[in-house]
């Protein structure tokens, strides 16, 4: 097992331990399939991908498409090890979001209708939206938590068009998007004007700082980073800037898959200890992402699983809402040199020496 | 608003924003009842208690037993200050825990015959234990993060009786408990010793250091610390010297009814600054607590709902899981001055002049 987890590091170079190397494996086991496995792994796509690759290379796993059987070697091996499978036991009403829709399916079923010719996702912005019922989901945790009805709501970088579901609901007084694919800015507001929401969207690009008439204005944020330390911080404390002051609300999303353990804390370090606000909600596996076109182009493709499309949607993220305190670092500088989109723990990162 | 809101912090000296009291009264308009709406104002139970107190005060609400009822008054105030109900919208499946106890309803019978005669709760210890079904979901959380199947599990504080619960599942490979009150060290081993279960429990006070058989000797720990900082820096201190090394988890309760959200910001640094571990799960409202006898007896009692036994299980907290990382920080020290149980904002607590 210790080898393994060394060549799993030295061929990723992302940090990983033995107990969670175990986990991936056991998640590999109770799911039988690599993209099902994802969402409960809960480490980055390369380590799942490697740690597949390893245990393939010395005989324990074969594949039949992207599932993953073990071999008589694999099983003696893994009780050795003291690996057993992971018991799922994610709440089937709610998918594990511990809120339900029953109140909101109408909007739900406007929302479908209004997004219907949404622009497609595409990789230039790092783009793939999550799923109406997530979008909707978001709209219902916000209602839960006091942050939608009759506030203002600020959203940075919008292809989920979240903005508009919010609109639908009818609890906002009003939502700004700030994004900077000019597609979805047209598509957000045609789509608000056709339905009299009173929602607006303009481009922008968060690495310039936010134009002052929206500085201190809003209750709420929602934004989905890139996942680097500094987008993460780049894009909360852009948020920040937006609030009107202590006590209001962000919310976004932050994978496993393009973030290891490790990177997690550097962000959960940036959140308490830099900008000051205090996490108050984690929901893990909350927001579930629609498979995008574009996937098996731009990843490793060294294993079988990996050249076979996913059946289920197999990319989530944990949904954090923060609080603003009295505390709180509010800034709105430039970052025009920030590397936003890629670091060694992004799905589309490939090993040295291939490509 | 703003006079309401500088009263409430001046009665209580506790950290309070404008929308943070908003969300309170956004709780007692959805829920109509002081006890039941303690679950959703995430304030600490003095803020929502001394709410009420100035809502009253002012001829906006008035009471019948624990109701919270609006007056003509309260309503207009509401209105002009764009305050509105929450939407609870809580999965009643799961109750917001994100997992189901299907697979696990065996284990919740025998454990509920199990600790049929269970140490009642007393004061000395600030005791008060979460519901069986909530002991039950603790280890199906557990189960589906790979933290129990096979491994070693230590429970720090136990008048939950987790251990016994684990023990049941079959799951564990073996179960320490290190508990301050003889009753529950005597009632665990009793019932182990009965239900042959690998589970011993040991008389520890945890302000001393773990004793030298326990210090990295387990994969995942349970605690439920007292909330101040420095005491909940120190059991989760305790619990990482029990871990074998990077990788391993842990699990505890934070609740709001005792913390303020800025308090949460210190324990969050404590976490991930100063111990270097990372949060990879809040569930909010997972622990849900039985009612004990002595609460009236020890909390306010200046308003006619603080005089009404609630009726509802109202004291939840957020479960928290943590894991290890290589850098995470490793201390067994003594902290035999550390006072652990009362801040201003525990539920005991009473305003100066009281008493």
């Amino acid at each position: 097992m210790k080898e393994l987890v060394r060549k799993v590091y030295e061929e990723t170079g992302i940090p990983v331990t033995e107990p969670g190397i175990a986990r991936v494996i056991a998640a590999l086991l109770s799911e039988g399939e690599f993209w099902a496995a994802m969402p409960y792994a809960k480490a980055p796509f390369n380590v799942l991908a490697e740690t597949v690759r390893q245990l393939h290379e010395r005989g324990y796993v074969y594949f039949v498409g992207s599932k993953v059987i073990l071999t008589e070697e694999g099983d003696q091996w893994l009780a050795k090890n003291n690996i057993h499978p992971l018991i799922i036991s994610t709440c089937k009403a709610c998918e594990g979001k511990g809120i339900e829709l029953t109140r909101f399916l109408d909007l739900l079923s406007a929302f479908k209708l209004t997004v219907v010719n949404r622009p497609p996702s595409i990789v230039d912005f790092d783009q793939g939206y999550v799923t109406e019922e997530t979008t909707v989901a978001r709209v219902v945790m916000m209602a839960q938590n006091g942050d939608i009805h009759g506030k203002d709501l600020l959203v940075l970088g919008d292809d989920d068009l979240l903005s508009l579901a919010a609109g639908l609901s009818g609890l906002p007084n009003r939502v700004v998007v700030l994004e900077i694919d000019e597609r979805i800015v047209d598509f957000i507001n045609e789509a608000a004007r056709k339905n009299g929401l009173p929602v607006t969207a303009y481009r922008q690009d968060l690495r310039e700082p936010l134009p002052d008439e929206f500085l201190g204005a809003f209750d709420t944020f929602l934004t989905d980073p890139p996942e680097t330390p500094e987008a993460l911080e780049l894009f909360i404390s852009r948020g920040i800037a937006g609030l009107k002051g202590p006590g209001c609300a962000g919310y976004f999303g932050v994978t496993n898959v393009e973030s290891s353990k490790a990177k997690w804390r550097k962000f959960q370090k940036r959140l308490v200890s830099n900008l000051k606000v205090v996490i108050t909600d984690m929901v893990t596996n909350f927001n579930i992402y629609e498979n995008w076109n574009y996937l098996l182009d731009t990843i490793r493709n060294d294993i079988e699983p990996l050249r076979t499309e996913p059946q289920v949607r197999w990319y989530r993220s944990t949904q954090y809402r923060i609080e603003t305190l009295e505390e709180t670092v509010v800034s709105n500088e430039p970052a025009t040199g920030v590397e936003i989109y890629v670091d060694n723990e992004a799905l589309v990162y490939t090993r040295k020496g291939e490509e």
